[in-house]
């Protein structure tokens, strides 16, 4: 039964869960853009699909479930080791607890000030609000400059987060990083452990997969 | 061997690892509070301990980690079903990714207003910042009666989060409610099935004990 993904192509989000989707070669799943963003608030969404009004929401097998990590962490529970052998999440309680440590980081830390700026240099103007409010936007780059540091002590000596194998802590940091590298390149080329990472996120085959099927917006 | 804590009893994410560890039981540990704030910005915690210069943080057996929803995580995988019987995260997949989903609201829509007006109204002045930045904290309660709003039709019907029993997500978003219930009483009063919830939560034993023994200041 074919896997269904709520969500848009160009959300860091729905990016999120296809990348997790594909590093474990699930393959039979199909991605379904709302028509219009204002069906994510419809009575019917908010009581059948997410409460919070937001993509993405998956569908498995009768399955409801809604935000980026979770589903993610889901499809990793059922399919992880079913098609491929990439290990995203390990058995081991303690190498299992440093993935979510990291994912962690990434949501409370990394996320917030990139979703600010890529909200404002990129989703704002399409939604017809304006253009970005550029101190918003700097105070967000000093905040995520000074994270940045930190990662680069981090990441000292590592090829990932959690040593030499791509987790899905890596995967969670990977789309909202794709979409400010280009334009605010320096964030990244400035710190060379951080650059290495990034790197290594990108080469990897799910990654690659998802990037060339929707490869980032130019803004 | 005894587990050791490093946090602060007075701080709600310290009190999120505590519930946990008196909700499944565990009783062999330490809470060990630095002597000053800004030993968490010494090298030696920021090497040793967490990066990130925050509490808390958990060592068990040798093993480091930091951030209170991986170390809550962590304690169940490691410690769930060892001293009593209660279940915080399920085995059936689904039921456990149903726990995440309310866990990632948790961190992403619910914490970051309340945590904001906690440190506004009550560790701000503690710090010596002076008083609260009014504006900023009317703004955080707009959104978190917006959120409440949400969570007011999620809990329609039910006990918790995820149905009749007490799961991590639920334990996840007491100590911030715990806070701010007093001051903010019409928030959580307001809203019948929120008000039932957090109830629940308040008489779960692990959760009772953690507020009798660190009462909730003030202010």
């Amino acid at each position: 039964m074919t896997i269904k993904l709520i969500g848009y192509s160009s959300s860091p989000s729905t990016l999120r869960v296809i990348a997790t989707l594909n590093e474990l070669g699930v393959t039979d799943y199909s991605l379904a853009p709302p028509e219009n963003f204002s069906d994510l608030k419809s009575p019917e969404f908010l009581a059948e699909k997410n409460p919070f009004g937001k993509i993405p929401v998956l569908i498995d097998d009768g399955f409801t479930i809604y935000e980026s990590r979770p589903i993610a962490r889901y499809i990793v529970a059922k399919y992880q080791g079913k098609y491929n052998k990439k290990i995203l999440i390990p058995d081991d309680i303690q190498k299992a607890a440093l993935v979510d440590q990291y994912a962690s980081a990434e949501s409370c830390y990394y996320d917030p000030p990139l979703a600010t700026i890529i909200f404002q240099e990129l989703f704002k103007g399409l939604g017809g609000g304006g253009g970005p409010d550029a101190e918003l936007v700097n105070t967000q780059l000093e905040k995520i400059a000074k994270i940045l540091d930190i990662y680069e002590r981090i990441l000292e000596g590592k090829q990932f987060l959690t040593g030499s194998d791509i987790s899905l802590a890596d995967i969670f940091h990977y789309p909202t990083t794709a979409y400010t590298a280009k334009k605010h390149k320096d964030l990244y080329e400035s710190r060379p452990n951080v650059k290495r990472w990034i790197d290594n996120i990108a080469k990897s085959e799910g990654v690659k997969k998802t990037f060339e099927d929707y490869p980032v917006p130019q803004f």
